[in-house]
C-alpha cells in the first residue's frame, strides 16, 4: 500500500490500486469542515480530478463522528457577511467537486454525519454506513438553517423527508437513511471496512474508461430536459462504444471469457 | 388561546403562540374547495404571508373527511371554459401560496384526502395523518383527470406511484402514503392532535428567523440547476449567519446553554 | 380477440377492446433491441399514437427474459461511431415515444430486464412484474456504461440507487424494484397475466378522453417550473372539464349512477 499524507495532517490520503481513501482527521473536533479542512479537501479533489490513474474515491472520517459540518467556533470568530459568503462558496465548491469528479465517490460513514457532514454523504455517488451511524441537518438548533446542505439533501431524498429533517434537526438512524435512499448500504459496525473494500473492489473490476464515461454523464443529465438528456447520453454512449474496453468487453462476453481492461496511465 | 373566525364560517382560524390553525369547515360537504373556500384560503394565506409574527401554519379539516377536492356541483353549474380556467388558476394559486409561504405548513389529515385535497397534502411542507386517513386522486372516476393535483403529487412521490394513483383513482392508506413519502408521520387516530401539537411545538422552539430563511430557500432551490441552487442557498445562509439568532444559537451551543431567540413583532 | 401480427414476427401485436399488446418475440435472443426490433417498435408506437381508438398499451416479452437490451453482436459488427450515435438515437426515440404516447403504457415483466430492457421498464407509465423477474443495467460488465438507460432510471428511482445499479451492474429482484418505485406491482409468476389484465380493464373502465388528457399532461409538466406546470395543467384540466365525459361523469356521480363514456372512433 502506498500511504501518503497530505501536507496537513487534518486530511489523510491513502492510495491503493487506483482507489484513493481520503480520511477526515480531526477526531477531537468531529472532523468539522474548517477553512483548512475545506481547503485540503478541495486540493485533493482537484488533484484526483486531474489524475487519470485514479478510479475510485472513498471519503471517511476518523474517530466517533464522520463529520459534524462547519466549524462553529471558527465561524463565530469571523462575524462578516463576505467571510460567510466565501466560506459557503468554498464548501459548495467541495460538494460540487465530489459530484463532478470523473470517478465514483463513496462515503464511508462510521458515526454521526451532521449538517454539511450529512450534505457530504448526500453528495457522494454511493454511501455505506455502519449500523450505529446517524444523520441530521441540525443547524436549525443553533439558529442556522442548513440551507446549502438542503441543496444536496433535496436531490437525494423525497421533499417531505428532507424538509422535516431540516426544520426539526432530528436524527435519523442508518436503517432509515437506507430506506429513504440517502445510503446505498448499511453494515454491522465491525463490517464497515470490509463492505467498503468490497464495493471498491467491485468498481475496480470494471472498465476504468466505462466507469469514467458513466460518472461524467450521470449527474449532468439529471439536470436536463428528457430530450436533451437523451442526446447527451447517446453521444457519451457512442464514444464509450468506440473505446477499446467496450470492444474487448463485448467480445469477451460473446466469447464467454473474462475481459481484460485497459489500465490508465500504466 | 386567541380564537378568531374568519368572516365566513367555512374556514376557521385559530391563533396560538405564533401558530395559525386553519380548519376547513364544511364537514357536510367533505370540506370541498368551493370558490368561496378557495377565496377564504387565499385571503388567510395572504394575511399570514404578510404577518411576521406567524411562525407555523396547520391546515386541517372538520368532520369525517379532510378535503374532497373541488365542489363538483358548483363546477357543473358553470359550464364555461373561462370559468374553469379561472377556477383552476385560483386553486393553483392557493397551492403555490402554501409552497411560497415564509413559514412551514403542516397538513393535519384526519380522514379522506381526495383530488385537490390530496394535492393540498402534497403541497404542504409536512403532513401528519391518522391511521384511518386515506388518499386518492380520483377525478378520473368522474371523467376528469386530476391534472393540477398531478403537479404537486409528481413533485412529492415517485412517478410510477403518482401515475398509478392518477389513472386508477385507487385509494392508498396512511401507512402506504408514509412509505411513499407523501406523509411525514402517521399516528393512531386518537393521537393526531397531540402529534401535530408536538410538531408545532418543535417548530416554535426553533429560531423564527432561521425557520423563515429555510422555508424561503427550500422550495425555490429545488427548481434550480445545482450550481445556481448552491449560489442561492449560500447567500441565504450567509444572511442567516448575520442574524442575531445565529450568533446567539452558536454561542449558546458552544457555551452549553439554552439559546434565547428573537421573537418577531414583540 | 383481434390478433394481428406485424409484418415481421419479432414483434407481435394483439388488439383487444382498445388495448394493444406488443410482445417482443425473439425469445432465443432474450428479445434484444436489435435495429430491426427498434424499427418495429417505433413503427407500432407511431401507429398507436395516430390511432384514436387505442386506449392502453402493454409491452411484454416472450420466453424467459423480458428484454436484454441492445444486440451486442450486431453492435460489434458495426464498429462505427456514426452508427452507434444513430442506434442510440433510435433507441432513445423509442423510449421517448413510450413517454409521449397519448395513452398509458404498461410494462409486463416476466423475466430479466437488463440494460435498455430495464430502461424500457423505467420508461413505461406502469410496470407489473412477476416475482421471479429481475432488473439490472449491466452494460458496465462489458465495458459499456448504460448511459441512455441512466436517463430513464434516474427519473424513476432515487439517485444513489440508480448509480449503484449502473456502476455495479448488480441485479435487483422484483420486490426491491417495487420498494424503490421502479415497479407498480409484483405478482406470483402464475398471476402475471391476470394482474396485467386487471390493470388494463381498470384503465379501459375510465373515460378514454380523460385518460388521454392525463397522459398528455403528466410527463411534460414534470419538466417544468412549478408555476409553468400549474398553468399548463390548469389549461389541460379546463379542456377536460369541457369534454362530454366530464359532464357525464360528474352528473353520474351526483346522480349516484354509473357513467357512460364516449367511445373514440366508434
Amino acid at each position: 500500500m502506498n500511504l501518503s499524507k497530505t501536507t496537513d495532517d487534518i486530511l489523510l490520503r491513502e492510495d491503493k490500486d487506483g482507489a484513493v481513501y481520503l480520511t477526515l482527521n480531526r477526531p477531537d473536533k468531529f472532523n468539522t469542515l474548517s477553512e483548512a479542512m475545506l481547503s485540503e479537501l478541495q486540493r485533493e479533489l482537484d488533484a484526483i480530478a486531474a489524475d487519470s490513474t485514479v478510479r475510485c474515491v472513498v471519503i471517511g472520517g476518523n474517530g466517533r463522528g464522520f463529520c459534524a459540518g462547519h466549524d462553529l467556533r471558527e465561524m463565530r470568530a469571523n462575524p462578516d457577511k463576505a467571510y460567510y459568503q466565501e466560506l459557503f462558496r468554498n464548501c459548495s465548491r467541495v460538494m460540487q467537486s465530489v459530484v463532478a469528479l470523473p470517478v465514483p465517490v463513496i462515503a464511508k460513514v462510521q458515526g454521526m454525519a451532521t449538517a454539511a457532514g450529512c450534505q457530504l454523504v448526500a453528495s457522494c455517488d454511493l454511501a455505506i454506513a455502519s449500523q450505529s451511524a446517524s444523520f441530521a441537518v441540525s443547524g436549525i438548533n443553533v439558529g442556522l438553517f442548513c440551507s446549502t446542505p438542503a441543496v444536496a439533501l433535496a436531490r437525494s431524498i423525497s421533499p417531505k423527508r428532507a424538509f422535516d429533517m431540516l426544520v426539526s434537526g432530528n436524527f435519523i438512524d442508518a436503517d432509515t437513511a437506507l430506506e429513504w435512499g440517502l445510503l446505498s448500504a448499511v453494515t454491522d459496525d465491525d463490517d464497515l471496512d470490509a463492505a467498503v473494500a468490497d464495493k471498491v473492489e467491485q468498481i475496480l473490476s470494471k472498465s476504468p474508461a466505462a466507469v469514467r464515461f458513466g460518472k461524467s454523464m450521470f449527474h449532468p443529465q439529471r439536470q436536463m430536459a428528457l430530450a436533451d438528456a437523451y442526446d447527451f447520453a447517446g453521444n457519451v454512449m457512442a464514444e464509450n462504444m468506440m473505446s477499446p474496453d467496450a470492444s474487448e468487453g463485448i467480445d469477451a462476453f460473446l466469447g464467454k471469457r473474462q475481459p481484460t481492461w485497459e489500465q490508465p496511465g500504466h
